[in-house]
């Protein structure tokens, strides 16, 4: 055992050269314990796919071995894959306050209670899982009481920032342990495993307190309503929206699923401050007049069915857009939302409200540290090893040139991929192995049983359709007696194409009557001709290349 | 006649509250001219649909009183749809050389040629069409020849923008024709339809000449090979590059189809110059160290068939990424490309290059004005209507906000939209009609074929997959003699659900057995019945809602 405690591996099980699903597993001495378990949005080309979870065949497979999982805070993309890892996982989670509640809250919805050991921790606090000890520590991120986590084991110390900016006057006062990051760094760090979101941004990130400011003034100059939209996490954002409503004698109520459950969970927990009778139900607003009223909703990515998206196209059941409205986007579009925030941004046009929703507006800061912020944290915990992480490709590789730009040693600096087992020691650092690591997909009630075989079909039926051609043949004689019938649908518009599908089964008649003259009993060469006859005629004649399921019933 | 000849009717086709397929139709005294004939791309709900263009029932109705259609530019969102549009239209198409050059070879691939009295304009000249006079004035774009279009008639001048900005330093030296706009200022403008694409950037855009420089340095200060993307349509960019190419001793070869294209029109009419023995074939590439190697590439906006794309994934036949290797995107993301500009900065980083793409690098600029330089506009043409296009509607109004700033009074600006019929005189302006207008749907070679209903299919189809129910049934006794048979595709991997299968087969044939006893013989009920037993029994299954195809033959 001694030789095996001299050596700290980290395995990024998600989140390195994606956004998302941030998930690592730490051993140590034969103990493995695994920092976050978040989630991903599909991209665009997973069709029909809800949610992406980590492939954690790894843990499974180990599961005698892991001993917990730390949180380091509570947003999707650090804790959403929770319900489903749980299941096939079931150990103790450790979180601070808030993130475990918004957790909690997560999981009574999938039915699921957090196991008996799982402890609510507070910042500074330290946990013993085997020979692994967790210390949490105070970062600051666009969600109050988040944490980085430096693991003290018998290899050394490891440190895992989560995702963090140093905010100077942050709304709760809390400013991220600086102190103790230099003491880490001071008593020897041997790895980082640090943030690389805004690696492309120089400087450093604005004070979320400057956002308060901003928003007072929006809802001091604004004569009428005014609505906002933001992260339904982000509660200091809600916080300052609430005390700058109260200040300009308005009462607030708050709109969409998300951001009723956050403001109840915090408020619970004591996160949020809400001076009596500022809160109003949806339904009590219309007892105040439009000057009276903040809305604090969700919707600020455009997101189709969200409360902001459904307002601007009028399909919301309680809020009417009305000229006058003062509608702001506390928040930027994440990468691929960009349209469809857009298109919320019009349509609020339409209905005559004004909207607040460009940068120079100052109503958002990012929750993640700039380049200035990063090249800080390498400054204070001065680590032995440096991993980039929390980032798409692109960003590790800038996280590391910034580290290099401070006098890091390049081959101290390690770029690594889901998967990746970093093994880090006193003695050196190296990728000695790859685990099995990847997306799974969670469609509906499915949890990995959309592949890739079912994503290409569904871009193939995406793009060009479907068409049914279904033949009856006679069991004994093999000749066809009913048929063939075509059945289309997201090909063209039938009734406008009857000569297209006439002559599309004059051709496949032919080819069925070659095959009966052949004999041709293997239907699966039938099949295949249909297809490909077929195929090659639709795609002559339109340029598509619809899915042809041929289906040969025998009677 | 006399009355008609007193008022201008302004069509808009397309292009207002939208980005790209711009057309606009101009009416006085029965006479009939277009402005432009653009396309627009395809939004991503529309599947599998290649492009969109206009509506032009309204032309169509009244083909015999069309003149001709004036282009602006040679961009496709001005240009794009002549090869749909002629076809049922076919009038003379009046353009500068670069503009009609390009369109050109665009119907050479269509197997189209121009009107026999199209004609190919200089800026400055000016066309009659029955009772309108078009005269053709400078205007800067990101595409050599570009020009507005002022419209004498005997109501009135209505001056179009087209797409534009001021450029102080234009790469040939042609600044847009301030005087002469200034002058039709000064002599009276009934109505302004002007460029709002950057309606929301304060301040002027860039000149094009200071990308210039910034591309120099970049190719100055490169070690090795430098690989440049940028749109095939911005002439002056290729310019600015061959010219830095040659400058710094290296060679220059063109990469993807519609970059050769566009420096081959482009060359031929002289609009570039290229210095002997620079231009090298990209199989004479390899005769050329790196160092004195340039490549201009396609794939700016991350597409996915482009050269640069391919690149990135090492799937280009003839250029393979090195470490060493330079690449600079001179481009923005076009809204809607984000994700697919950064996944190819992603892999280019992944293979070694070196990647410039940051807006700060100067690499870039638009080829719209600013506020300002709409500000500009304004205040020369000095017009008694202002009609904000070219733009989503946030532009549009933020355009608008830009003219009442400037002291327009607000009921002179009119926020039209497509298939507004804006009639202005001496007298007035107003909205006083609205005629057909809205989106073809392009998919291969169907041109409108694809509607809402097929776009429905392929949505669902998209999301959940399709499952196919065969049932052969007796033609006499009503029995079923085979099936229920099952095929699905993009809804599960069966292989792995065989038993979600069976168990769905099982509820096919309850439903049939208890139509089978009510003797039903109304295959369209006995159908729905099918679909809403399976619907439900694979939604409480799998949150899941495939689209169901029961399909009955009759033997």
């Amino acid at each position: 055992m001694a030789s095996k405690k001299t050596k700290l591996s980290i395995i990024p099980l998600g989140g390195l050269g994606e956004i998302g699903k941030n998930m690592t597993a730490v051993e140590c001495g034969g103990d493995i314990v695994v920092v976050d378990s978040g989630l991903a949005f599909p991209d665009e080309e997973m069709f029909g796919v809800d949610l992406v979870i980590p492939d954690i065949s790894y843990l499974v497979e180990n599961r005698d071995r892991v001993l917990g999982i730390l949180l380091t805070h509570g947003h999707e993309d650090h804790v959403g894959s929770l319900p489903y890892v749980l299941k096939s996982l079931p150990v103790p989670v450790f979180g601070t306050r808030l993130t475990l509640g918004l957790v909690q809250s997560k999981l009574q919805e999938h039915g699921l209670v957090l196991h008996d050991a799982s402890k609510a921790v507070r910042r500074g606090e330290t946990v013993r899982l085997g020979c692994i000890q967790a210390e949490f520590f105070r970062v600051n991120h666009s969600i109050p009481d988040a944490c980085g986590i430096a693991l003290h084991t018998p290899a050394g110390v490891a440190v895992f920032t989560g995702d963090f900016k140093f905010d100077q006057t942050p709304v709760d006062g809390e400013v991220a342990d600086i102190a103790r990051l230099a003491e880490l760094g001071d008593q020897g760090v041997l790895a980082l495993f640090s943030d690389s979101t805004n690696a492309e941004r120089p400087g450093y990130t604005g004070s979320e307190s400057s956002v308060g400011r901003a928003l007072a003034e929006v809802i001091g100059a604004a004569k009428q309503r005014v609505i906002l939209a933001t992260f339904a996490s982000n509660v200091h954002r809600i916080q300052q929206i609430i005390t700058a409503a109260h200040q300009h004698g308005r009462k607030v109520a708050v709109v969409g699923r998300s951001m009723e459950n956050v403001v109840g969970v915090a408020t619970d927990l004591g996160y949020l401050k809400i001076p009596d009778g500022t809160l109003v139900g949806i339904d009590d607003m219309r007892r105040f007049p439009a000057e009276q009223m903040v809305i604090i909703s969700t919707g600020s990515q455009g997101e189709p069915m969200s409360a902001l998206t459904r307002m601007s196209t009028g399909e919301h059941r309680k809020v009417e857009i009305v000229p006058g409205d003062t509608v702001v986007f506390s928040a930027s579009p994440i990468p691929g939302n960009e349209k469809a925030v857009a298109r919320t941004v019009d349509n609020l046009y339409r209905r005559g409200a004004q909207v607040v929703y460009d940068r120079a507006a100052g109503v958002h800061v990012s929750g993640h540290g700039s380049q200035e912020e990063q090249k800080l944290m390498l400054n204070l915990v001065r680590p032995k090893y440096f991993i980039p992480a929390h980032g798409e490709y692109r960003h590790l590789i800038l996280h590391a040139r910034t580290a290099e730009s401070l006098g890091f040693p390049k081959e101290n600096i390690i770029l690594a991929e889901n998967g990746s087992v970093i093994e880090v020691s006193a003695q050196g650092a190296a990728i000695t192995g790859k685990v099995t690591a990847g997306k799974v997909l969670v469609d509906g009630l499915g949890v990995g049983d959309v592949g890739n075989i079912v994503l290409r079909d569904r871009k193939q039926l995406a793009e060009d359709g479907v068409i049914v051609v279904m033949v009856a043949v006679d069991r004994d004689s093999n000749l066809v007696v009913s048929g063939p019938d075509l059945v289309s649908r997201g090909f063209v518009y039938v009734r406008e194409s009857e000569r297209l599908m006439e002559e599309a089964k004059v051709r496949i008649r032919e080819t069925l009557h070659r095959s009966e003259e052949k004999r041709l009993t293997d239907w699966s060469s039938v099949k295949q001709s249909v297809r490909d006859v077929l195929g090659k005629f639709l795609y002559d004649r339109t340029r598509r290349r619809p899915m042809i399921l041929p289906i040969v019933i025998e009677v």
